[in-house]
């Protein structure tokens, strides 16, 4: 890949993008550190044994309940890549708990075969890189390509690009965006996909787009590129009143469009979704979440009980490897103008391919952690804008938004051309040193170079496990040995 | 699940089963371990923090090498449940190298689950006890129910049923055998795959196949229910000559059908495969296996210059996740009388079952270790019978053909009806107990009790790396620091 590319005349930031003065070949990744952060704790309390131990005491509400997932501790996989020059790339996957403890495990092997590359090599065919990667076949054998592998190695991939952005003082979504059609597909490996897109109707896609380039990334510039939506005051686990109270607040943040759990009990999930349509009014986007409890038949049968409040898509109906039955629901419930939506699960692009090859899905999920990385989710969009199916990305986990924010961006600007809703969720944002913000309904556009994800130290401080200030105090220490899984 | 059905009058075995004198709920599981072991290595050395490292010098010849594995330190991930008896439960997980470090501490936080439970309460309902061990949503959310967790989960999933077949003095084939219908189905976690299977259409297909077990049973007695196949004579790595010799040698063992690799280069697969088909003949079976290396257009236009040597089915043409991709690759070779076959990679019960919905494949490859144990592959041997589909059990690993053994037996005598091919394979057989043993090529039936996978003390002596006595003889140590992958 080349940089003349990059020109930072073509479009216009608020700030110049000096970039580093060294050249990009004598930039070499000489060494990385792979933390596991318990960042977001429900019911259970565990030891882990993991580097750093972040907690921080939600088990007093229920954030991040749903059907499937009664206790997540929320969690992160957390890679630095560290070089001979001042310039770090941070990457995380998101996960929740003990099953950290895997991926940090496989974060550690793959991240070593970045030591002692240069940032110059690993990004001069980013495609090759990528493919280098998922090729270690002791590592394949035990995927391929999916679950615990495939998030360690996200961690890995979004730790480089962060580097790289850093190094050329770009977000993400702007080096994307900065990147010729040629340079765009260089990052992709198209093994497997060749019978859905090739990489000639890839750079014709990439170029059509090019051409409106400009006036999308003056959207961006204004801050409005990027919808919001909540799904804060659905959780399964909060009160009608607590959610009344915060599909209340979120109106008056300017955010109109919701999402609810549902799948715990029918009779429960009738009278929390009629209160929340009641509150939001039948002429706002109302969305419902399964989370993966149901097999196909009883999916649809569930789901006729609740078209009447008029969703835009049940989200994770059944299995996420399910590409029949996703098409099964689909048609079962599009005479009812109810969509059907799924990907946080799907564990890469070859199931993607599929879901947008079956007509499973009206919207496509992608996750920046559960994907293989940035160039994964790349040749997704890629495969999505082919089939005219639009994104709605993943962000429910802390630092999940922070990237999905920049994925929308770059999607919106030279892959889509549309808008489309992102996921707000912003719960314990201020452990992060870049959290997303909104205003008027739309996300802020992020300025600062790189992906966006890097703690701040005073979190540590207050929430390490058990010796932070917070698990020292009084409150702190009566709900430590709540229930365990 | 009760045990007066359990009769051993009704099937006369070579030796009577008198099982353990102790009620079953007088069985706990007080404790386990959980081994990392390497059982066969192959080019790399890497250092493995295992709590036993047996290794064996096969890098002298080439075995295991195929197109996407071209260094594969065969390895397994070994779960043994202790109890307050002298009954231990043996159970492992097949991996390669690396990847078995993730799997061994998979298996370890799944094995926790089940101490202090009783061999009672976690066989009475066999489905709910598997649904227990995947429904930790904790682990659950970095698969869900694939990859590094799944195969953690097989080895202890394995581990019980062995510890139950030693209990009742039984192999594992004869212990469902000897279940009445709903007893099997007991077995089952229907979820995702309702749409396939009911419990009750599973129960119709076993009473009917139940009127002609006796006779079946008798095959076994015979030691004729299992034909076998040969892979070993077609490892990618082997000179044409090693592979004649080998295809000869099987010829004289009376094993007359093969498979051979290919996928590395198609000159090259062309010239073996003419001479492996010359030296077997053309009225013999012959089989290939491309080991996943081609996208969907790559393996039509790669195979169709190999139809003319025709092979019985071309195995792992494309990712194990595509589902649509191998449903059109069967499509355009079914004209070439060439058939599609895949599922060692199949990572769950959901894509077999949509392998099998979308007409994908003509033999159903199942893994005693890739899907969750023996609770799941019961479930895709009752789909493969709904959808008229042959079985062929992938067993290339040390263990795995002991482990298939009895699918394919229990397959045979109580849910399919029909005899199906085995991969057999015996490199490294003797470190086991009880390896698999062929006669007039065909499987000799297994009548240890439990699920016949043990390691012999002598093997762990001689090989243990590097204190063992291989590994301290001078051959040992010349070939100890071997190329890194």
């Amino acid at each position: 890949m080349t940089y003349e590319n990059f020109n930072v005349e073509e479009l216009t930031p608020p700030s110049a993008f000096t970039g580093s003065k060294l050249p990009i070949d004598d930039v070499r990744i000489e060494d990385f550190e792979v933390f596991g952060k318990v960042i977001l704790l429900l019911f259970s309390w565990q030891e882990l044994t993991l580097d750093i131990d972040l907690r921080f005491p939600t088990s007093l509400d229920a954030s991040g309940s749903d059907a499937m997932n009664p206790a997540g501790d929320y969690s992160a996989t957390h890679v630095q890549l560290k070089t001979n020059t001042d310039l770090k790339g941070h990457g995380i996957s998101f996960t929740i708990g003990r099953g950290n403890d895997l991926c940090t495990s496989a974060a550690r092997q793959i991240a070593e075969r970045l030591v002692g590359k240069t940032l110059g090599e690993l990004t001069k065919n980013m495609g090759a890189t990528w493919r280098f990667l998922v090729a270690d076949s002791q590592l394949r054998w035990v995927g391929p390509e999916k679950g615990v592998t495939h998030l360690g190695l996200s961690a890995c991939v979004n730790a480089l690009w962060d580097l790289w952005g850093r190094y050329l003082n770009k977000p993400i979504w702007k080096l994307v965006c900065d990147m010729t059609p040629e340079e765009v597909v260089a990052c992709i490996d198209f093994r497997y996909i060749l019978d859905a897109i090739t990489p000639d109707e890839a750079v014709t896609i990439l170029k059509e787009q090019a051409k409106t380039k400009p006036a999308r990334f003056e959207d961006a510039q204004k801050s409005e590129a990027v919808p919001a939506y909540s799904t804060q005051a659905g959780w399964l686990g909060f009160s009608d009143e607590r959610m009344i109270e915060l599909i209340n607040s979120n109106l008056s943040d300017g955010i109109d469009k919701f999402k609810l759990k549902v799948g715990g009990n029918l009779e429960d999930d009738i009278r929390r979704v009629q209160i929340a349509r009641d509150t939001i009014g039948y002429d706002r986007t109302m969305m419902l979440d399964a989370n993966q409890v149901w097999s196909v038949p009883e999916a649809i049968e569930y789901m006729k009980k609740l078209v009447k409040f008029k969703p835009l898509f049940i989200e994770e109906p059944t299995s996420p490897d399910d590409i029949l039955g996703h098409a099964a629901i689909r048609k079962a419930l599009s005479p009812y103008g109810v969509g059907v939506a799924t990907g946080e699960h799907c564990q890469n692009r070859v199931i993607f391919k599929q879901l947008l090859q079956a007509g499973s899905i009206d919207y496509c999920q992608i996750d920046a952690c559960r994907l293989g990385g940035v160039n994964e989710v790349l040749s997704v969009l890629l495969m999505a804008k082919r089939f005219n199916v639009p994104i709605v990305p993943h962000s429910g986990g802390i630092g999940l938004n922070e990237y999905t924010q920049h994925l929308a961006l770059l999607n919106y600007i030279c892959i889509s051309g549309e808008k489309s809703l992102l996921e707000h969720i912003n719960s314990f944002s201020e452990v992060l040193k870049y959290p997303v913000q909104t205003k008027n309904g739309f996300f802020i556009t992020p300025w600062e170079a790189g992906y966006s994800v890097e703690y701040k130290p005073e979190a540590i401080v207050t929430y390490e496990y058990p010796n932070g200030s917070f698990w020292q105090s009084e409150q702190g220490l009566a709900i430590r040995d709540g229930p365990k899984l």
